[in-house]
């Protein structure tokens, strides 16, 4: 029987590597440019940090990790028998797979909180577990990329989070549009309507504007209970048009008794206005239907939408004002954005973005034709190496054939041979795998030619 | 309370996570400029795929994964009853966690024979995790850093395998001496006393030499069952000193009615001969005590002790003969080495070898004066992000002195600052956080200065 791996999880091939190493080393660059510092926290942290943070259903989707020993031996007869599997977990489990990075990194504030510098940058790269229903495109293994900024209110944050994106997408070659919103303006309008109440309700069905129509949207809002007059004063922020500036204007106007709406414009004012003195590549839109995560931030909320091909948010992230709170530990403010690995990389295989030198490793291949050869190329190869060329040697004196086609699987573009008669010459028959093209050239110049 | 992690784990901070990438790069760098290509494989396999692979102990030494959704609906009462842990385990249990890079390298190459171009050159860097009892040193999820090259017999694998090692250290600073035995040489040596059966007891019993002397090896091998006749042929290989080149005479010699012995020779002098040809920087050294693995390795055996520090092997490996076979694959060879990170971090730490530049991310920070002063900089910040300079701007405008001590922290060495007078004049006040030098440059002058 052929031996096979967890449903929901990947393994990942060498060419699958190359391109995944490439989002993640562009990303990370990218962090260290604006001084994140990066972190590591454990695969397994205990449950009593996991359970209660994601909600009920989260917590069934925690993957909970067996107790070691004699596990058996905390539970009674009697609670045995009552075969109550969430209850019996609990006793047989400490410890879970990390869900997402944010809890740990919560976790991890207040454990170290005294050895932390902050305002603390922080990025975090790792993979993180759920047991979900696997389907396509969603996986019970997956990385997540994540940089926060936690001990700071200033709004710079964002800006800086904002040119982050911008320039990750920028060298990915990518065009996106980087969306703006901020929960203050999502409660302005809800106290502007006289429903303060009903933000999240008025958000999701605001959302549906495009996928609906506007009618539906009414009837939604009905259907939640909302009056007419309410549903009426709604009606020009619903269809709210124009540039980021006009849009501003209009909520400026109609905030004038919400003092969190006009704090909310006035936020976003001041994020726009400093990202418009930047030469940025992406467009950067203040999206009023934008509400991901909406229980969780508290003000700024970010979302990025790849333009070039459908997929769902590539990027999100937001400011919350409360990350440690669950820890005991009040008053620390965050904010931070994730990205999405793995639909960035769907898009640029899509779009077939991927640089060519992170396809291939090996630059040159020598041909093995035996003891005698070898012995003497093992001395060249070892000085190519340090001088940084990625060289191979086919380890067996196979078949030409057979080491021509390792060659191309590998996607190797220089093959060198060296037989009795270029070794009396101290030269070499190097093949461009690419042209077909074969020439003579003397160990000077196969440095220069393989990494040209 | 405060939140804390499981036993056996750990947190990486910042500091720590520069060195570690330090490492893992180092020897990532190595890797590919010898051909050799990552894959990953998931955190959780299958049980069915771990379980009988590290012998009994090794089984009860998995992490397992709790079945989601009704896990107990399974296991009759009867089973229940038992409270036998193994038993009900298996029925709780289909998932566990890596228990090394090994096996699932193996499931690996069976599951995707028919993909990969052989001989097979692959790295894997990921942690793995161990339910042992935790104690200084031994950690509960560790990294491995793995290359073998599964699919040839030929020697050069060995060759490049210690040139690999050997340029790992090299780049680190870190002086070595690379250990080499033979599973053939130790069948010889049991073969040429005349206790073919009892390879094991012998070799268990001359690591022992050092530690114990002579009259105590002796006394073990006797307290095994080894004939006095044997004990006596055994003196001279035990007491066994010289040059590589003495060794593999005195060796050569015995070996005349070992066709085993003899080919372990010859393996051992081919790969001395072609290693001596090359200018390597750690000595590689033939050691016949060296038996690591020998359950499992049936040609070259290989360990790295480092010179300056008192420390276990850091790195190992050998040729085993049938990788695949647990899996229904046979007649599939393998030779690799594992690093061990942890080992050389603490290494690397005692030597102070880590690169000044691998300890700090952000090259300079802009005080912050407050919006004015901001607006102005924002602009100028993100043209010398452009140019590669990692840039802070300190978020809040909080007192100079809490903003030079976060620069402090984060060992920036370079802090900008520009008032009224500095905007004006095009100017920025650069401090050198080493020597306390403040002066004067343009815009121009920042760039060379901070990238100097």
């Amino acid at each position: 029987m052929k031996p096979s791996i967890p449903q929901g999880t990947r393994d990942f091939s060498p060419e699958k590597m190359v391109k995944r190493n490439y989002i993640f080393q562009t990303i990370q660059d990218v962090f260290h440019l604006f001084g994140f510092q990066q972190i590591e926290t454990p695969a397994m942290e205990n449950l009593s940090t996991l359970m209660g943070k994601y909600g009920e259903e989260g917590d069934k989707l925690l993957f909970k990790i067996l107790n070691s020993g004699d596990f058996f031996s905390k539970i009674s007869d009697e609670e045995l028998k009552t075969k109550n599997a969430a209850q019996l977990a609990a006793k047989l489990c400490e410890k879970g797979l990390r869900y997402d990075l944010t809890v740990p990194f919560a976790r991890y504030v207040v454990q170290y909180f005294n050895e932390i510098t902050f305002p603390f940058r922080r990025y975090q790269i790792q993979p993180v577990w759920r047991a979900d229903r696997p389907q396509k495109g969603r996986y019970r293994e997956f990385y997540q990329c994540d940089a926060d900024i936690v001990g700071s209110d200033s709004l710079l944050n964002e800006i800086e989070l904002i040119q982050i994106i911008d320039e990750v997408f920028r060298r990915f070659g990518m065009r996106v549009c980087i969306k703006l919103n901020n929960r203050k303006i999502l409660s302005g309008i809800s106290e502007f309507v006289g429903e303060a109440d009903k933000t999240v309700d008025i958000t999701i069905a605001i959302d549906k504007l495009d996928k609906i129509g506007l009618d539906k949207v009414n009837d939604e809002l009905r259907s939640k209970g909302l009056t007419e007059e309410a549903i009426a004063k709604l009606q020009p922020i619903i269809t709210l048009k124009g540039t980021n500036r006009e849009k501003i204007a209009v909520l400026q106007d109609l905030f004038q008794s919400s003092e969190t709406g006009q704090k909310g414009v006035d936020e976003i004012r001041f994020i726009l206005d400093r990202v418009g003195d930047l030469p940025l590549t992406s467009s950067v839109e203040l999206d009023l239907t934008l509400a991901r995560g909406l229980s969780y931030y508290t003000g700024a909320i970010i979302e990025v939408k790849a333009l070039d091909v459908e997929i769902g948010s590539i990027v999100g992230g937001g400011r919350y004002d409360n990350l440690t709170g669950v820890f005991g530990m009040a008053g620390l403010s965050g904010v931070g954005i994730s990205f999405g690995a793995d639909r960035i990389f769907d898009v640029l295989n899509q779009l077939n973005l991927y640089p060519v030198d992170a396809q291939q490793s090996t630059r040159l291949m020598f041909v093995n034709f035996g003891e005698k050869e070898t012995q003497y190329l093992l001395p060249h190869i070892h000085r190519l190496r340090q001088k940084g060329v990625s060289v191979e040697i086919y380890p067996d004196a196979a078949k030409m054939k057979k080491q021509m086609s390792y060659a191309n699987a590998k996607k190797i573009p220089f093959v060198a041979l060296a037989g009795a008669n270029e070794i009396a010459n101290q030269i070499v028959q190097l093949k461009d795998m690419n042209t077909g093209e074969q020439r003579t050239v003397t160990w000077e110049e196969i440095l220069l030619t393989v990494n040209g």
